[in-house]
């Protein structure tokens, strides 16, 4: 097996800046409330070598160091750490594998994310921050167990049909998030589980207007390629 | 471009007091649960000249300083500061321009105050504290895409028809709300999702009594001009 | 006008010891998320004169201090304080004038206990720990004006017909809660907001199994005269 | 009666252990939002003696130590401790004396659980998590008086119905959970909620797509069999 001594010094300095960064994004989980006890995951990819960085398997949050991050390569063999790596690694492997341009990919179960996920419904684009971040709706992917990279199929094949949204609700199960970097997936996260709260809070009071697609297309559009600086 | 030195010490005094206001009031629209990420929006008018103070965009709320708040005139111009102002700042500028008493913005997309904006129904005037602070129900304003003046135009046209409410519900997007400073207009952002919250809530539960019209302007006078200390 | 000068040094020392209570336990109020802004105040009787200790008006929790509370005569004169007291002192000193058992008020705007209040509809005894607190449903009070002691009369009026609840949800308007010092009081506050929650979230599923009124009796006399240290 | 004095050295070394854990997952409590004001027990039975440590009765959090902790035998006298223990402590005992396996015990009256308590509902399973850590669908238990072991019993006989599920609503009460030791306990406690509240809010959007039991079983297999470091 491979260990972190093979590699470029470049690749072990980035390993050291990833691991930092994935560390400090699991303190964004619990701040937006999107995690309960050990719930939740975040990785990312290096940009030097195929390698990831992803959170340890059941560690309490408040036990996350940068030293407890565990280092993989995309098939999900461990290169460095002292634990193994979250029972979500496969799916983060697949969706790396398979979408080049993702550098970061987020899960949790976050609470309403999670309940759209447990009916099969897709969030409606009704608010003007889905159009900016998702481009539309928020869509589910498909019933998968847990363990294998069944999952990261599953998520792979539904973002290929909503290619503007950033984020996927698999079904029963919860939200997974991607982005250019593992900041940019934990953002998508929050955004989702606000969404997810908002327009589930607003179809309590009797549905929602929807925005129509034209509209929704100029906010995208906007946000995506004029407002450089989110 | 004019520059914080074409300006005079008095306006260079007053610029460095309101960056600490404006940085500061950021801190508690996440202490009230009313911004994710990134979102919402605080700024304040400066009494000495016609500038405002007012967030850069995108940056979190961690990072946010007195020192990255950026100083515009109030046709959006930045005077000073390295980043740019928030992608809100022509509809800030709209409504400072239009309402010459208002001297606070806030925008912000609330959970529950942005879930009544996007059914388009107003919030019926069901609590006396809606009654003191609103003057009656909290109004949804027009659908009006993000990034020019046009949200600001829908802000100030609505609450000219809603004169003693300090909040509107853009439709599908979220509560703008002014004051006599930027304190007063964080404080009815943090009024406007407490009732969204609470009436939404009685709402499930089969309906609200409403509060008759002579009561709701008694109540309205009462706090607005005898409740000196509010 | 009296002054803390014409009060025995037994006094002035109660006094100086309940600025401190009375202003610490509006950090519970915050903990427990009952309030928003400055909504939101908490008194206490003292044992040594006819005087109480309130919260004064308008100030952000941040700069609550023991020095900032106000003390009163029961007939809501200022004795001894900077500010002006709260806007419902009338209310506190009405029910301290009318159940002289009652050494803490509390008045709070939360969320789900405000909902109730702005449906007229009293929480009904669902749970075994509104049995312990309340011995049966937590009751809906009339509609009455801020600013006089006429929220103070409907809150006297309720509670004499409901004698084993500390807590009154005054229409319209939110809860007021009393009892044995202003702790008592603060805890009734944060159980009202709890079953208010527990039990609009048990309607939503589709309606509660009541208890049968016995058995609240029984929950009740254990509570009330045997678990002692709670 | 004894005192901790009759017991062996390695017991008063684990008592002292025991304390730390006990006390600190109180805090775990809070930090979750599984209990309001002086709600909510957490106990661990000892490896050495047949005693446990359990949360004395009504003493509010930020006042909670390990020295405050109480030690009592499984028939609920007090070993050690200058507080009078939990009131639920002859429930907690009854646990421990009928379940040879479990080693911890939290009861809580966290809100979403409570509220389908209050229903007589059990919580269909629609959500992997559910499969994972409850083996199906999460059980509510009969209506019984607080003050005796009745609850205890109410539990256990529940629990052996389901066999695989660490959690029971007892109806009109809220949660109990059981585990290997009481952080297990915990953090049953807090996934209990969190799918409560999850399920809750699918089922407001109209229902929630049930998991096939056989899948709920490869689930749990995997969860509880392989997953070896959650």
């Amino acid at each position: 097996m491979a260990t972190l001594a093979d590699y470029s010094e470049e690749t072990r300095a980035e390993v050291k800046q990833v691991r930092e960064i994935v560390a400090s994004l699991h303190d964004q989980l619990l701040k937006w409330n999107l995690v309960v006890w050990t719930a939740g995951n975040v990785s990312q990819r290096l940009k030097t070598a195929d390698l990831m960085v992803i959170k340890p398997s059941g560690l309490r949050y408040e036990y996350l160091t940068p030293a407890s991050m565990v280092v993989c390569d995309l098939d999900g063999n461990v290169v460095d750490g002292a634990a193994s790596p979250s029972s979500d690694t496969a799916s983060h492997c697949y969706i790396y594998r398979h979408m080049p341009d993702v550098y970061g990919v987020v899960h949790t179960h976050s609470t309403y994310a999670t309940a759209w996920a447990a009916t099969g419904k897709n969030i409606p684009c009704a608010l003007t921050m889905m159009g900016d971040e998702f481009g539309g709706e928020v869509p589910v992917g498909p019933f998968r167990l847990i363990g294998s990279e069944a999952i990261g199929e599953g998520v792979v094949e539904t973002l290929k049909k909503y290619p503007k949204s950033p984020a996927v609700l698999m079904q029963n199960h919860g939200p997974f998030t991607i982005g250019k970097d593992a900041e940019s997936a934990v953002k998508a996260a929050a955004m989702t589980e606000e969404v997810a709260h908002t327009v589930w809070a607003a179809q309590m009071l009797g549905g929602v207007i929807p925005i129509p697609q034209q509209d929704i297309d100029k906010l995208n559009d906007r946000y995506q390629n004029v407002y450089g600086q989110h």
